[in-house]
């Protein structure tokens, strides 16, 4: 993928909200356009440009169609005095990989000036993949996770919570906010999820907050 | 800075030509204006949007404002099927610290799912701040060399081609696309160059390359 195409696509508030709207769920034209308030019409032009440019993919089921992100994608860039530097991720690197390369560029060998600079850009690059290292992993907990919990969970609404509090947000009012539903629905799945026993309600400094109880597997 | 704002800038294929400029070296609008064909008035505006943002600075030089990049830059974005994140890199951080953190992950001594989330998030962003230090010892190597050759370097010209032996191009043709000089200019100095005894002329695969003879001090 082109950096210059992704710039461009991710210039755009709009497409940035259907990005970061589908980066938590699947959705169809319609549950978007109603999400974000936009017309079908718009949604649908701004979902053609991210499929055609590989950011979301689509499948149909029933009769609707549905968008989603299948896998990480990373970008970096790098403005310097010197340099002005994109990387997409293509692939992933272990952590242990890359290190072993930053140590090797830092101890600095007898070397060309050229050749040093040739081996540190190489590792910028890398750094992008260690980035997607690092998301991926992140995303493998956070299936396991849902996975676990979705025995227990009845709807789409308590998944969304769910994974709010998966990635760290605890109160009423964010937990609304990032998901878009309305405050008094997540109070009852919140209270609901602690009477399952998924949630532990506490007040910290006058504030209630929940956290999930699930350990790491 | 925001991330938003910043994917605005870059999203511009102008404004992108004259970050690229700049982080070749310090330029005044109508020298910027001639390299990229563009008319003063818009290279001025591109400009003063940069300056706002923090992306470029300025200084006055005689009659002339310069504008140019004080300091490295890494933004990085990644799309996942659960998150949508994006990091600018506010500071360095040494690689070692980074990896230490990102072993302590991988390991995940007993702690709950959000905390093991929470953590791998923060490493994310730490990533973005190695990147930065990466590129902070690639720039610290130029200009050391630059510094270097400064005293038997004669013009701005000699110099932007010694900034592209430097990054590891080494032919004609392309030294001439990179710097926008005339590929006769370039071939000129080339081979002044190699006279001085700064870089090497040898004949690989039956093209003719040129190589800096500096030795990383």
């Amino acid at each position: 993928m082109r950096v210059e195409e992704l710039l461009e696509l991710l210039a755009n508030e709009s497409r940035r909200r259907i990005i970061e709207l589908l980066s938590r769920k699947p959705c169809y034209v319609s549950e978007i356009s109603y999400s974000l308030r936009m017309a079908p019409k718009v949604v649908l032009e701004h979902l053609e440009k991210l499929e055609k440019a590989g950011i979301v993919k689509s499948f149909e089921e029933g009769r609707r169609r549905y968008y989603y992100i299948e896998k990480p994608l990373s970008l970096s860039i790098t403005i310097t005095p010197y340099r002005f530097v994109t990387n997409v991720s293509e692939n992933t690197l272990s952590a242990d990989e890359v290190f072993r390369e930053i140590r090797e560029l830092f101890e600095k060998k007898s070397t060309t000036v050229s050749d040093l600079i040739r081996k540190a850009s190489e590792i910028e690059r890398k750094i992008t993949a260690l980035q997607r290292s690092v998301s991926e992993f992140i995303d493998s907990v956070i299936e396991r996770a849902l996975s676990e919990i979705s025995r227990t969970i009845e709807s789409e609404m308590e998944r969304m919570v769910a994974l709010e509090l998966l990635m760290g947000e605890e109160r009423v009012e964010s937990i609304a906010e990032k998901t878009g539903l309305p405050y008094s629905m997540v109070a009852k799945i919140l209270e609901d999820f602690e009477r399952r026993g998924l949630v532990e309600r506490r007040v910290e400094n006058g504030k209630t907050v929940y956290k999930l109880k699930m350990e790491v597997v």
